[in-house]
């Protein structure tokens, strides 16, 4: 029996999480959730697991949950980040699911790591924002990191048994979005709704206009670079409508490993549960009956500023993707609330990236810092 | 540095195997070649490698392959089965390639493997007609069987750091050889000149005629149940027209892993002489930079009967696919020789099959006995 604790339980990654655990009670218990705000959700989630611990990062949502709970005693209910961090090293956990959105996470994340849980990370923007210390905390602390967005855990379990040196490089797949194949004018009319409607996935907000843009795919690029210890030009991009193959990796024989599955989160989410083993029927198996069809082209990184922009950040180093990623979480928000135009969101990252006086990422503070300071000036360019 | 012997230097995967050793002079040396009649391709062979033991079948092709080397003390030169047997347990080998095609292929695979080299298999007739007493052997000289075969590499590459329980099934992938989506009508009419456009590989004879009839994958699917230790019911077959997916394992969670590359059979015999290392530059990489599209369909089993037959004779057991092999080997050649039609290919195999009474497949001396029994019945049933 594992003792599972989710960060971000009401996200779209924490209710797919879940509906895992559920299907395996004798595998899998939940002993702590962590949520931003999300009472309603959360109260249910607290009556069907039964948590022995909880936070809410928002005072009032803190206060409601209060009053919802009563006078019961379980779970043990905190608040604000330090609640957060209290959930992400309860001692009696054996996993933390890493899976709130946005460098929010990135505390929390680090506060498991130290306690020397199992991490399955979901919150792709604390690798990006501080990848150095990250990993520099998971070696100190002999800490398992098992990734859980598709891609990456499509490279982890590819590069199962697999030697470093005979790695030539590996290739993320991106769905493209919805605007795949449309011009840069046609995008100047989109708007958030026709932004929100992926193709493959069902995800959050932030991941999903992430993916209209392709600077989800950049992001990930960022993280493969922590995960697996590549430099970028070993990391590349293509574009698989398809979604069936998650990523590839390429060997310096010519031959590639790929993984597969449907589109569909709780195979990653199980995998990273399990391992090293696996779960029976997390996932429908792919329909073979029918034709299958899939289909690889390179990314039109022209009308795609924002995947460019990943690699510039990547390859600049130091504090710029804290700036790339704090920026982006900014401006999506600005599309979201219809401030900004679709086009607008790559202009901005690069006005802010472009003022930015890299420093190095090796403390957390810097990392904070620097974090503020991108919101900041993203803020002032989008008044501009 | 591996020494390297190659039973079958003159056949397709021979020439291949010898391409890949002369651009690694630094990994590998030649020791040993072994051919059945092809003399002016193996005394070319003999110069430019300068193995120290050679072997011919055939006597007549031996005396005129003396005459040539005259005097020369290097190599030695040996006739005959027991020739071609000393070839593959020569003391200084390291490993052993046998690509002798069919089941003449069988019992100097058993001597490689009785004197514990690592075995390259490209003959996929010996296990097919053998499988249970290779694998015994293997087993008990703790012989490593390495397959060469791109669909069984694919395969090996993939379980490479696999739970054996966590596999659902494996599915092997066929182009569908020159013939995929015509009718049976259409397939009365085809001569053994159209059965030998293949439009993926360039391959011997038997091989390619094999891969028309769809019983290459038939063959292939019992080798898999050998090498892999799986049932019937968990090898499956997909057509994939592009030959870029070799084959892919089908994991109980509904994961997949596929192996790729260019059709090249210098890839996997590449990863067999280095395994578990891998070459650098073996083969040219997938060409991205153009749209890829791969497709996958159900083998369409009434059109290609072959398919069936041949899981038919491995869920029958025994001596059965002794007899399925030894059979098509006699109506491929008569089908070549154009005494049959295409469509009487199965036809036949399947009268021979029903006529049989299966014995268990234990012993050595009950394999080659079946195996002249089913050619003889075959040359009767053809001359019906």
């Amino acid at each position: 029996m594992k003792n599972i604790v989710i960060l971000g339980s009401t996200g779209s990654i924490g209710r797919s999480s879940l509906e895992v655990i559920s299907v395996f009670p004798e595998k899998f218990r939940v002993v702590g959730l962590a949520v931003d705000r999300n009472i309603k959700v959360l109260y249910e989630q607290i009556k069907r697991f039964q948590p022995e611990i909880v936070a809410v990062t928002d005072e009032r949502a803190f206060q409601e949950l209060k009053s919802l709970t009563g006078r019961s005693k379980k779970p043990l209910i905190l608040q604000g980040l330090e609640g957060i961090c209290s959930v992400a090293q309860y001692q009696k956990a054996d996993i933390v699911i890493s899976a709130i959105s946005g460098s929010a996470g990135l505390i929390p994340t680090l506060t498991a790591i130290r306690s020397r849980k199992i991490i399955a990370l979901a919150n792709k923007e604390a690798l990006v924002a501080a990848g150095k210390i990250i990993m520099s905390e998971i070696s100190k602390n002999k800490a398992l990191l098992i990734p859980i967005d598709s891609e990456h855990s499509a490279i982890f379990q590819c590069l199962k048994g697999v030697r470093k040196n005979s790695i030539k490089r590996i290739i993320l797949t991106a769905s493209g979005g919805p605007f795949i194949g449309k011009s840069v004018k046609e995008l100047d009319k989109i708007t958030f709704r026709d932004a929100l409607k992926h193709p493959n996935w069902k995800m959050g907000k932030k991941i999903t206009i992430d993916s209209a843009t392709l600077m989800n795919k950049g992001l990930e690029v960022i993280e493969a670079h922590h995960l697996f210890n590549l430099p970028p030009e070993k990391i590349d991009v293509l574009i698989h409508p398809q979604s069936i193959v998650h990523s590839i990796v390429e060997f310096k024989d010519g031959s590639y490993l790929a993984q597969m599955s449907k589109p569909d989160m709780r195979g990653p989410i199980a995998y990273a549960l399990s391992y090293p083993k696996r779960l029976k029927n997390v996932m429908k198996p792919i329909d073979w009956d029918e034709m299958v069809t899939l289909n690889f082209l390179k990314p039109d990184s022209k009308t795609f500023p924002s995947l460019s922009l990943a690699y510039q950040a990547l390859k600049a180093g130091g504090t710029m993707p804290t700036v790339l990623n704090a920026s982006n979480e900014v401006v999506v928000n600005a599309f979201l609330n219809e401030i900004i135009g679709f086009n607008d969101i790559p202009v901005i990252i690069s006005k802010v990236m472009d003022s930015h006086k890299i420093e190095s990422a090796d403390n957390i503070e810097t990392i904070l810092e620097v974090d503020r300071w991108a919101r900041k000036k993203t803020l002032e360019e989008i008044s501009k």
